[in-house]
């Protein structure tokens, strides 16, 4: 048996999300389907994460294995053969069979783009929220500050009543980038909850639209309580931009 | 009575070009349609030229008329909302009735995509075409070097038999730039014949891919015919850059 790593891109606005679910397409079924094809062998593909509903990714990562043997070039070339135009295998490389794709990421980066004017290119419509009114950056950039770091971020995930042991959460970075039209949120850390990117977006974006104040960023996350004042942000402008092993 | 000029952005993917025609959506029946219903009028959109099924434009210069006076604020607005999202109208004035947007444009630009590489991006895939074979860009900067001034290019155009007064055009600019796996043909010129930058770049990428040296531009383009060494690249990679006056 050998297992495989692959970087995979995709353009999400298509699909139901990364995992396989009864109703709707999904990124790892296609891979699955494209796996299956191409070496005759049923096998499950482990991301390092799950992408919702319309959100991209720059580079997801993700392992299966395989009983024969393959070379990873004829691999790389047959499966992108096999798959849609939206789905993209960067790499295939054998992996050692400790190396899984979840369990072994040290932290991953998300990027979420607006596109903050009158009109969004036609080019870049599926890859940019678009936000009219014009945002304050320096104030998105103040709250950010009062978010990096270890907290409970109960109040910036979708669904603060799921199973999950912890909400404690280590944001290494989150930091805002201006140029032009565009603003860039990047948000890098050891685990995010779920729709935690997405929610950190629609408040920073309240932020900077002036509807709260950035220094309001503390009081919310310490309330440990998901309210109106984080909504969470469209998925379209979301890119799963990087893990890291 | 008002003309109005107006620039507009269009993904052309899903349309039969810019053109109205009785079979398939067109960028011009999207714009007469929207105005109409804005406006209660019909009229007739102007544009600096037609593109292709498939071909892209960041900035197509237009023009039309209206009866009534509209503020071209509310025209911008009102007209975009009326519009699909892989058409948008970038900005709108008032302009002088003498105006025409195909007459009066002095130059063009259009900017011919290709990547480069084994894999397309999934965020490019419908603005790049595909070269997967490695292009020497020296060699298509050294036939580009031939096709640059005033020449007659019945060799490099589609339909070398159409009743055109002359194929004699001024090419200003054809210029070859490489960042990474992207490689741009840039081609600046008074006017272009039927299918002339796909032409053009069809012909770089053969001399580019090692097939033709690039010295037969010149003998190319002295034959005045048009046969196999001339092949039109695919119209994903074209996009109507800019129009000047």
């Amino acid at each position: 048996m050998d297992r495989y790593k692959i970087i995979v891109a995709y353009d999400g606005t298509a699909y139901t999300g990364w995992q396989i679910q009864p109703n709707g397409v999904t990124i790892q079924e296609h891979l699955e389907a494209a796996i299956h094809e191409f070496t005759q062998e049923r096998t499950r593909v482990h991301a390092s994460g799950r992408t919702d509903q319309g959100v991209h990714a720059r580079k997801q990562v993700a392992h299966f294995d395989l009983q024969k043997s393959f070379p990873y070039i004829s691999l790389h070339t047959g499966l992108n053969s096999l798959l849609p135009a939206d789905i993209r295998i960067l790499s295939v490389q054998r992996s050692d069979p400790s190396f899984h794709a979840r369990r072994s990421a040290k932290s991953k980066e998300y990027r979420y783009f607006i596109w903050n004017a009158d009109v969004v290119p036609p080019f870049l419509r599926k890859y940019r929220t678009h936000v009219r009114k014009k945002l304050n950056a320096g104030a998105m950039k103040k709250a950010a500050s009062y978010l990096v770091g270890m907290h409970d971020f109960t109040a910036f995930t979708a669904n603060p009543n799921r199973m999950v042991a912890s909400n404690v959460r280590k944001l290494f970075e989150l930091k805002i980038m201006k140029h032009g039209s565009e603003i860039v949120i990047i948000a890098k850390g050891e685990g995010f909850l779920y729709k935690m990117v997405r929610s950190l977006a629609g408040f920073l974006i309240r932020v900077g639209e002036g509807a709260i104040s950035p220094s309001k960023a503390r009081e919310i996350l310490l309330s440990r309580k998901r309210t109106a004042r984080v909504p969470t942000a469209p998925p379209e402008g979301l890119f799963l931009w990087n893990v890291c092993y």
